[in-house]
């Protein structure tokens, strides 16, 4: 999130929104946002909105996620708007879709399905996949 | 690509293969490369062997993907390999695996599973999606 | 869907639910719903919802979905309900949710994310593969 | 399976193979098997590969699963193959390919990537789902 410039710009219970202003660094050539900056910011906003839902002393970690890619991702800023659709034990499931802001209404432009699973804190780097 | 600085293997007609060495601000918290790099370096193999069986006026457009994170990606360096399942005259279908190099056996660290639609490189931008 | 009891109970411009009511031969071991015919539900409300704004000349044709199972599917009968996300000239992106009714408040089995093709009714049935 | 007349052909470990052979009551107005039906026997065929690599007390339950649909199936039987990508101690990752087998050589008509989790047998049903 810091090396691209993203933000988290509100938190609420199983809701996060994630802004990333535009940078000329992180485009393709034809001037539009990377699909794979658009898919970390959106996979972001999924594991803060299931992280938001847990206990404290466990950790995130995306399992899967599908992104489908709707229109060029170009503007002034990005807003990823993640929601939990069903937290679980063990694996929490969260939509998310992106919206790029420039002139006139935002428009969006990715959607993402993703599973989240939550780890004990405690555990150790080499256990943590699932 | 060229912003993580990752290279083109390899290329044979619906075979593709990108390496990308490990940098210290591609990680994360745990020095592990972040599943955006990842699903970005294998999106980019996707698209590129699906190009590489396509006529040659014609661009790729990543319709959407799914990625399984698998395991940790650290070490010296990842290997995305992707494969044309499936090309048609509007969609191409494939996979790709991304393995890690270090010491010992390359390890599996995600898979994907992609869509991705041939468009004329005469279309103007604002068509570009599907 | 003519063959499982399938009936589209509401079409709307983009938007379609589907009901299907329990039957014995339809449910697995435990009395739940089969996964593939939660799949198979939610897969024709996406179609039918991408065809509700289609041209009058064309048809659809399923690329590809993903669906998380969230729960088990159990009580008196099933509602699908698909909304289109993004309709393209050529493809259109569809969510959809499944839901349990039965004693007390309806409760979510699955969501569903895909895409769909459309195709020109006048395509030859070996063409009708994207 | 039982219900739609499919057979486990082959069993090895991380392996399975599924054979279905076609039925007109399966098919959809163009003689084609149902989308939901391919998907319905690839999961199954996910779910006994995992399995296939679990200890005795665990049951196995789809957490979700993504398909392509590459050609129409049609043919005399439909042919499952799937394999584990990688077995986790909670969830294992399985890939997918439906094979037609009619005239001449078998034909892929579809692709699955999907997610299992690995639960204890004496886990009570409504504790079932991830």
């Amino acid at each position: 999130m810091r090396t691209i410039g993203a933000t988290l710009a509100s938190v609420q219970p199983g809701a996060v929104e994630i802004v990333l202003p535009f940078r000329a660094d992180l485009t393709q050539q034809h001037g539009f946002l990377h699909a794979g900056i658009v898919a970390t910011i959106l996979d972001s906003a999924c594991g803060y909105a299931a992280f938001s839902l847990m206990p404290a002393n466990m950790a995130v970690l995306a399992v899967e996620f599908k992104i489908n890619l709707l229109s060029p991702a170009q503007g002034r800023q990005i807003v990823a708007k993640a929601q939990v659709k069903r937290a679980g034990r063990t694996l929490t499931v969260c939509t998310a879709d992106a919206y790029a802001h420039g002139e006139g209404e935002p428009k969006i432009v990715a959607t993402m399905l993703s599973t989240i699973m939550a780890i004990p804190e405690r555990d150790g780097l080499r256990e943590q996949r699932p």
